[in-house]
């Protein structure tokens, strides 16, 4: 029966609207440099689709529609239908989007009828009308088109007809599909399965896309309960990026559809198992391309999807993995993690320092002394989730495996601003710093564009022999949180540095003073490299 | 017919536990007097359960549960069945549970056999018998007793009978509730609504409940499942907590329940429409206790759920929100914000500056200087969606409403790290700020825990004819963020601040130095209270 379903295999589409709905963001505006590299990123993975902008109506757009850099997937455009009053080929949205070198033109039209007369002020048929030339227009020019159909579901229980009619008219004039939209993500499940039930009765499913929001947390569900009733095309963005609660976050709905039997078994993607390990990589240089922290708790692709904590469970995820996970971290590409934390058991911490290669006896009585450390320094503050070279660090301290390479005696830093000789305000930042490196005694000064930067010019300008190994380094993410511990604050610093092979590690400084805190964690960063170096 | 229907309702039981599976959170260590507060507000709120850990094997929690506070919502404690080859009454973990002041006993059993002979080591017959004395011996004692049924549905799949044996077991020894754990968080609606139906052939509806977890992003619609299959009784956390993706989100569940008629027409539930206009808050007040960073996007509840960015849909929902909202946010407590941002046209500043109280026509020419304005300093990295403060004074500076208080002439900042004279090693630091207010030049100085610190106190210490406005004012939130915009770092601050009223705001700064950008967040504060001060 397995080989059966295989060979009749029905092909789902893949829609990424990241480029147009997820730019919807709150905080989030695209570069066209940005744009050039998730549109590659989207295309490497196979998604069918890659809807890029508005050209015609966005300068930045028109520019990245002038080429189509894609390999495989289709590039589209999205714009409005004609307006009513004027033809497809006199209305100048429509030229803008035909400029465009894109292989498919999405057109957007209102399907709820409250919407045509409030926000278009036309009136049905001629809103009908635009639908119609505006999609042969698009066809008699050799583009395939698609009609998003905005606030579907709204328009189909305020008027069934109405809606309907919307969706027919497309799929008469020629749309390859006709995409019902939950615009303002209110729709349930068992509504959406219903509606698009009745909808399959006018117009295959093979013709029906879905295109959902997350405002009531079901934008994945109601995305798969419209497969359930026919649908093959489907509209998301990565890490569910869009206006207000995001739209149907593709990183957890690709994984479902490749890794679970009721979709794997029924349906074909273009996305590979293969590509599929990429995707952890993918949802997190997105997130690093527009400024986010990653969503620690994303399903499938989070640092903490495949993270333990209580002790536990810790120690029977590792006797068998599938006591707490439903698919293997490395599916996606992710990894399995055992926390260390303040609820971190002995179970926990060798599981860890096995993962980072740090050679120990599960009866080595230091064991214990790390996890006592890691309690006691996190009670202060620190966190070592986010820092693992902060952590390898301690541990091998505890056990004698990292040496002293150096020491600081004193360090100074100073930001002045005030005006300058030619009477302009102007600040400046210098640091000062005293180490001992072996015998010698090492003085460095730096300005910097800040002080922590001029404290990290300073502290690695020359750190005598050691010198060489430090060369390379450059700090990548350096955050700051402040905890309101009590009466006082306690400010937590996590740097994270990089070098010329690719290694990245991050390191975490807790102090009241920031200056302090972020001295901690460049120095962390700093030994861990010498340390790796073997220097 | 809907006031039929308004007599036939069924209660809906909502059960919390985000201080014991919530507290499996990374990077989540509840304190006792956090719990403390947590409870009262979900006891608040008017939920049914407040589950608050494992009483016996955990010092705080025993110390938690020596003495019920709750107003109305039942406490639970959690704890494992008995072990097999020892009585429920010789079993030294139930000892502990039953010196709680708990109204309810939630016993924990694996149910699926795979797990009986891997994690407990016992036999199928002795985890059945485990789980009938542990129930019966809570119930001889006065307690209502919940089995919740770990791993359930993986355990159905490989093993049905048993699954179900489990669960008929603890509901023929009189447990109250029978709670079916998607443990892994794997399973998908469909499958849960068809096993759940399976279930309700033997146990009724209104002794079973469902717990989720979000690793396919369905923890919220796998709980309607559940619901619409029968089940009374849902567990889940505020904020969606938990361990990996985290459980069946609260803050999601509850507004749909009461506010979407597919389920307000058929349940009821302990939580009231006034109620749940404090959950925005609720949620808000949460995340502060533990430290983290509201999720923008959370439904109904987050920052910008009912935030419109697009130009063309500010426009819209200005004119009628039902175009882009569907719910309204009054109802949860959360407000409607039209972003300014990069994007934003007229309309969008227009309705920030009204729902600001800025009085200004439509017509002003000044509005497009504001604009104009937010959009160059956007471009530098300042952002104003979290910054309404800074956003106000540039708004009222650009329309001529904000009086210039004082000019600063200079500031200058140390930070020292040495040994003092008792050989200690100590970090130091100072700030001094002159500063012109009216006529008069003051230069004061002050130490700090930190920079940041030294430099607030400094400028706060001596406005002269101000410095009764300022008084009260409190440091809230210091947030930092670095952006690698080309080949400089940027690094954008945000601070929140409040004063005695109760009042908040925050402002924005944005520099490539820390110290500068923080004192720009700072000088905007102050300003701004200045100016709600009328000073």
């Amino acid at each position: 029966m397995s080989a059966d379903r295989t060979q009749a295999k029905e092909r789902l589409y893949l829609f990424d609207t990241t480029l147009r709905d997820g730019a919807q963001t709150t905080g989030v505006d695209f570069s066209i440099e940005d744009k050039r590299r998730i549109a590659a990123m989207i295309d490497d993975l196979g998604l069918d689709y890659v809807e890029g902008g508005y050209p015609g109506a966005n300068p930045l757009d028109t520019e990245f529609f002038r080429k189509k850099t894609l390999r495989h997937a289709r590039f589209a455009a999205f714009g409005m239908t004609k307006r009513a009053g004027r033809s497809a080929a006199n209305d100048p949205g429509i030229a803008g989007l035909m400029e465009a070198d894109a292989d498919t033109v999405v057109f957007v039209a209102k399907t709820w009828d409250f919407q045509v007369h409030v926000a278009l002020g036309c009136t049905l048929d001629e809103n009908l009308d635009g639908i119609a030339d505006s999609i042969k227009y698009a066809r008699n020019h050799g583009r395939e088109a698609i009609l998003d159909c905005e606030h579907f579901f709204d328009g189909y229980k305020a008027n069934r007809d109405y809606a309907l009619q919307c969706a027919q008219t497309a799929h008469e004039a020629g749309a390859r599909w006709i995409v019902l939209c939950d615009t303002n993500g209110g729709t349930l499940p068992e509504e959406i399965e219903a509606i698009v039930r009745d909808v399959t009765q006018r117009i295959p499913g093979s013709h029906l896309g879905i295109h959902t929001h997350n405002d009531t947390e079901n934008a994945v569900a109601n995305t798969f309960a419209a497969v359930r009733a026919g649908v093959r095309h489907i509209q998301g963005t990565l890490n569910g990026l869009g206006e207000r609660c995001g739209n149907a976050n593709l990183c957890s709905i690709v994984p479902t559809l490749l890794l679970k039997s009721e979709y794997a078994d029924r349906f074909e993607v273009g996305v590979s198992l293969e590509k599929l390990k990429g995707l952890t990589k993918l949802s997190h240089t997105l997130d690093e391309l527009i400024n986010r922290a990653p969503d620690r708790h994303a399903p499938y692709v989070g640092a903490s999807a495949f993270a333990t904590k209580a002790g536990i469970h810790a120690s029977a995820v590792l006797k068998d993995p599938r006591t707490y996970e439903h698919v293997l971290p490395e599916t996606v590409g992710n990894v399995r993690k055992v926390l260390v934390s303040d609820q971190a058991g002995k179970s926990n911490v060798l599981s860890e320092l096995e993962r980072l290669g740090v050679d120990v006896s599960r009866d080595d009585p230091r064991v214990l002394r790390v996890l006592d450390e890691v309690k006691e320094k996190e009670a202060q503050g620190y966190a070592y989730e986010g820092a693992d070279a902060s952590f390898e660090l301690l541990a091998r301290r505890v056990l004698g495996q990292a040496p002293d390479y150096f020491q600081v005696e004193r360090f100074s830093v100073n930001v002045e601003r005030r005006h300058n000789a030619a009477g302009e305000l102007v600040t400046v930042s210098e640091a000062i710093v005293k180490v001992h490196v072996g015998g010698e005694t090492l003085i460095s000064a730096a300005e910097g564009n800040g002080p922590v930067n001029a404290l990290d010019l300073a502290l690695r300008k020359d750190l005598g022999k050691y010198q060489r190994y430090i060369e390379d380094l450059e700090l990548i993410d350096y955050r700051v949180r402040v905890f309101q511990g009590g009466t006082d604050a306690v400010t937590r610093v996590l740097i994270e540095f990089g070098d010329s092979t690719g290694a990245r590690w991050s390191t975490v400084g807790v102090s009241a003073n920031i200056i302090d805190a972020s001295f901690q964690a460049l120095l962390d960063s700093i030994n861990y490299k010498l340390m790796k170096a073997d220097a």
